[in-house]
């Protein structure tokens, strides 16, 4: 690993930073947007597209409900925005949707908040790379027509970025973020203008297209259906919101407020351009079906599967600025670029998202490091598997992926914003400052209103999005539900095992003397060094043990022994059958059985070597034989190393990879101890 | 592992013997030449069809030089059993080829040997399995058919059955291999009373066709060469003859005389068999193409791809008995099952030669262990996967692979008989008996001619086979020889450094005091059993040690320390990015750098489980930090392991693997010390 990448690494991303050398960087609000905004502003990439997609089922007529449809995303988002701004201010520890529903909800609620997250992480990742290479696609035709391809050689090159380690700076995310927000803003206000002052007629390049209706003069519950439908997919314009609440502590002081206006700012942008497409998209004619191969007519005939249906916001430039000119290229690089960084975000959030779920006891404790490395690269690799499984299986159609995506989002928002409502309850019975009360009464208020609106759409996605994919969500869910609720008990019953007595007097025998045992084999430095280490310890009883594998080898060690007279008896163990783990299990068994209150401690003279070729060259008898004796009780392990020359090469890399540093530290802030019980600070 | 295969084996295989019981099993000849012979006797089922093959390039009438090869074979085999007949007297240990090269001609010799015969047994199984598949495919179509995935699944099964040690019994080899024997000798007495007595005439499927040859009329040098390269491809028929050699422990007294007798007998009965299936192909008119799809011409059409070329034994039991009658199906499955037998045997030789090359130190050295199951089951592994990528690299075609296969046996033939040449040599300059002297003389004769007669062969299968695919096998013999001379390299290089200095003064500074140190993270049962161990212990200096990664819990700790009033001093150390190993190892270096004299003893509480999945979520930071704690110089890692009630099942596991036996025992006969210089016994 460390040699194959490293100088790709160098180029790409310069030296490391030391993770004490970061905690000193918190982020200006100009600069927060984009490190947190790269997630929610990018899906208006999609969103709109997905709108017109399934309206289009019920032919290019049902087009004219997309504002009103826009209109009911509008809503929803400045719910969202405002129900986590209260979010922001009660729980400034970066906790997240899972703290809050954990704390407010119990337990199952933040664990069922937490699998919907790791599942959306996943999709976050999926959804986003699928539809970046379809937007660099429309730029460059290559990259569309070896779509799957591309997407995970994207996530690949991700992964490896992520598993190094990257020194992250805001300016990274700062200028493409940047230059997309600008990009769409010029593409509206210049469309407007040519199509409202100068009066010009813009087409998109499928405007003179047709569309076949799937269902011809949908009617009464089946429009509703649809039009719910459409809705749902526009909801996808609502992922990754929530990022800022797990963010806070990156933020410069005052931390919750510089939060929330940044939310609000990003609320505020999202839907302009949200809009803005689906104006334009409007204007200029974009015809998007949902099976373009069948339904999509050119002069009266199926476009046929060599058609590549590029996103609305492409064919909107297309329209606009003219296909192929720079402005075009721009802002499809930019746009690209935009959902890269968004899948980005998730390699952050899912392994710290994992750490707080170790500190919990729900994974592997040691996932609790922040900034493990090791913790860290399971994690990551752990999502990217996920993630390319899921691109590969839906050949990186960011149209079937959106259907699993949104579920899980809203499943999150809503028990989120339950908390928050018991979270005021709560609080609002001990609460007397009648200024306080008031604040608090109205922020109740936003968040009930979230809670009932996010868990309505919940409602409408399941039922509109169930057999269309949801369900592959939903299972992502329950899997991982299961297991940690698994882990949960492992954890709690082991604990229960080994708590102490409370009366010192345990019912077990203790030992009073040790018998020291020291495993030879041959006589040489190790061996040595073992010996002397043993005599220092001072044990009650000291003996050297060897196993007789080979007469000859045994002979002339016992020679040697003598010549040099080491003053430690060496006893020599018979192997018929030339084993040397069963015969030294039989004989520390034998010393326990004699004497049951000696505690046996055997003592291993062990290489230490500097790559895992040589390690597989030594040491392994030792091994086996550690790991035996490790179930044989009243026994302790003692391993006295030798370094080789080439463990240097070793320790060396050891230092390098301690040095490491973590991504996604720009977006977590300094670490903080995560309080037990969130403090009120609106 | 063991649970997956459970049922099954014990259906096929029975309870596994323990190995104190299978050492007092000794061979008769009876047995000892189905269990030796399974291999040298199948060859016979496909060399006789490369002869007839390669003769076809010339056209039919080329067939008639067959005879004239068979008698050459027939004289080969003579020699080679001549010779292979002293080895068994002179090398009684059962070392075999390598043995006899490294210990004459010196190790590079040796080497060569042992990479020949590594090379050989990945090929045995390759062509064996190949053989068999279509042995077996002239009864069943639906198996020639899926020829490659059958030979597949033949290989995972024969793997599968060697991994979890197969209670084996002579009795296994004897009653295919003695069908297999019978059946072909009734298969030409037959047919030789049918053609000779009854003069009937007997039909091949194939007596009809025509060959189309690829070079008619060929003359002169050419078909020297060609003649040449048929008899290359009839010395397949020795493959296995020195399988014997190996094997001489597992004769019943007097060993070397009835190895020596059973020789005699195998080399009879393939010489025999070998003669007979040629004579029985001419006689019925058998017609074999190297590319039957082009060259085979049906009333002078080609027969086209889908044209399937049973192998010549399967073509002479159909004009013998009729095809699909009784005796013919009987006679294949007989066949086939005595292939599968041959490549079985390569499981047990594989490993066998490579516990023996660990001894010399050019494997590592844990595979040195007789019926290791560790070391077993990788170089089973090995083999099977190596075989496996031939067997489908090239189509399960057995005529491909025998291109591969005889230069390796050739290599070890014409060592090992120059090794005994010079063994004899050695003998007779220390002999003074004269009728000693005459038999020496005698043997060294003999095998001067074997060494004479297969070193021409050798150079004969090199120069006729080369780019035929002999190159692959050479490849394959560089890569072993490669590997091992690296590993050995390694092994004397270690050796150096660690060898112990005379003088006991050494030049690194002794420690004089230990200053014990016991990780703490919570009080529970495993840290008071450490802590009891590490007073039981009287180091110099003795504290516990916990690194602060959560205020609370170091709080929490630190209270329920003083209240149960442990009489060792608790240190805690801090750890601002919430690392556990980086504070620990900066503590035990500062300890080595003020008191340079003192060795630390650090001592981890550590948890046994008995699922791999447990273990995950335990002992992991532990794990880490014991192995960055072995790079420190002057410390000592004590593992105190503290049994949950969850690894009985592992105890149990553990022991149930211990009562493994490993395959191949009754080949190998009881353990003997294999002697440093061998005596001669002839």
């Amino acid at each position: 690993m460390s040699k194959l990448t490293d100088v790709p690494k160098r180029i790409l991303i310069g030296r490391a930073l030391r993770s004490d050398r970061l905690g000193e960087t918190l982020l200006p609000k100009r600069i927060a947007l984009p490190v947190f905004a790269s997630d929610p502003l990018s899906s208006v990439a999609y969103a709109p597209g997905e709108v017109l997609l399934v309206l289009s089922i019920a032919g290019v007529s049902a087009y004219h409900f997309s504002p009103w449809i826009a209109v009911a995303v509008v809503v929803l988002m400045f719910t969202v925005v405002a129900s986590y701004r209260q979010n922001v201010h009660a729980y400034p520890s970066g906790g997240g949707d899972y703290e809050v529903a954990n704390t407010n909800l119990g337990p199952k609620a933040g664990l069922t908040v937490a699998s919907a997250l790791l599942v959306d992480y996943v999709l976050t990742v999926a959804v986003s790379i699928s539809s970046g290479v379809e937007n660099l696609g429309s730029a460059i035709p290559f990259v569309v027509e070896h779509k799957v391809l591309c997407a995970i050689a994207i996530i690949l090159l991700l992964t490896v970025m992520n598993l190094r380690g990257v020194k992250e700076s805001g300016k990274l995310f700062a200028i493409p973020t940047y230059v997309f927000v600008a990009g769409v803003f010029i593409m509206i206000a210049w469309g407007a203008y040519k199509g409202i002052v100068l009066d010009d007629t813009m087409k998109a390049p499928t405007a003179d297209f047709e569309i076949r209706p799937e269902h011809e003069g949908l009617a009464g519950f089946a429009l509703v259906f649809l039009l719910l439908r459409a809705f749902s997919s526009g909801c996808a314009a609502l992922t990754g919101v929530e990022a800022i609440s797990n963010g806070v502590p990156a933020f410069r002081k005052p931390k919750s407020r510089n939060a929330a206006t940044t939310l609000a700012l990003m609320g505020g942008l999202a839907v302009t351009m949200f809009c803005g497409i689906i104006g334009l998209a409007m204007a200029t004619d974009v015809k998007m079906a949902e099976q373009p191969a069948h339904d999509l007519l050119r002069d009266g005939v199926p476009v046929g599967d060599g058609y590549v249906q590029n996103p609305v916001i492409s064919q909107v430039a297309a329209a606009v600025f003219g296909e192929h000119t720079f402005f075009f290229v721009l802002l499809a690089a930019a746009t690209a670029l935009v959902l890269f960084l968004a899948a980005n975000t998730a390699y952050n959030g899912f392994p710290l998202l994992g750490s707080i779920l170790a500190q919990d006891r729900y994974l592997p404790r040691q996932l609790h490091t922040r900034g493990d490395r090791l913790a860290f690269s399971n994690g990551i690799v752990l999502l990217a598997g996920a993630a390319m499984l899921l691109v590969w299986l839906y050949g990186a159609d960011s149209t079937k992926l959106i259907q699993l995506y949104i579920v899980g989002v809203f499943v999150s928002f809503t028990l989120s914003q339950t908390g928050m409502v018991r979270h005021w309850n709560r609080h609002l019975r001990t609460e007397r400052d009648p200024a306080r009360r008031r604040r608090m009464i109205r922020s109740r208020a936003i968040n009930t209103f979230g809670a009932f609106f996010t868990g309505l759409v919940l409602v409408v996605v399941l039922a509109t999005k169930f057999t269309h994919g949801a369900w592959v969500a939903l299972l992502g869910m329950v899997i991982f539900y299961g297991t940690m609720t698994a882990i949960r008990k492992h954890y709690d019953r082991v604990a229960e095992e080994i708590s102490a007595p409370d009366e010192p007097s345990d019912d077990t025998v203790r030992p009073s003397r040790v018998h020291s045992v020291v495993l030879v084999s041959k006589l040489h430095r190790p061996t040595l060094r073992a010996l002397a280490y043993a005599q220092l310890m001072r044990s009650d009883k000291l003996e050297a043990l060897s196993v007789n594998v080979d007469a000859d080898e045994t002979k002339a060690l016992q020679t040697e022994w003598e010549r040099r007279g080491i003053n430690v008896p060496l006893k020599v163990l018979a192997s018929p059958y030339r084993e040397v783990t069963r015969p030294v299990i039989e004989y520390v068994k034998n010393i326990r059985r004699e004497s049951p209150r000696d505690a046996v401690s055997v003592i291993i003279p062990e290489y230490v070597v500097g790559h895992w070729y040589e390690h597989l060259l030594h040491n392994q008898s030792a091994l086996r034989l550690k790991g035996r004796l490790l179930f044989t009780p009243g026994v302790m392990v003692t391993s006295v190393p030798y370094q080789l020359q080439s463990s240097e090469a070793a320790k060396k890399r050891a230092k390098k990879r301690q040095d490491w540093n973590a991504p996604g530290s720009v977006r977590r802030g300094p670490a903080v101890e995560r309080p037990k019980e969130p403090t009120n600070k609106s």
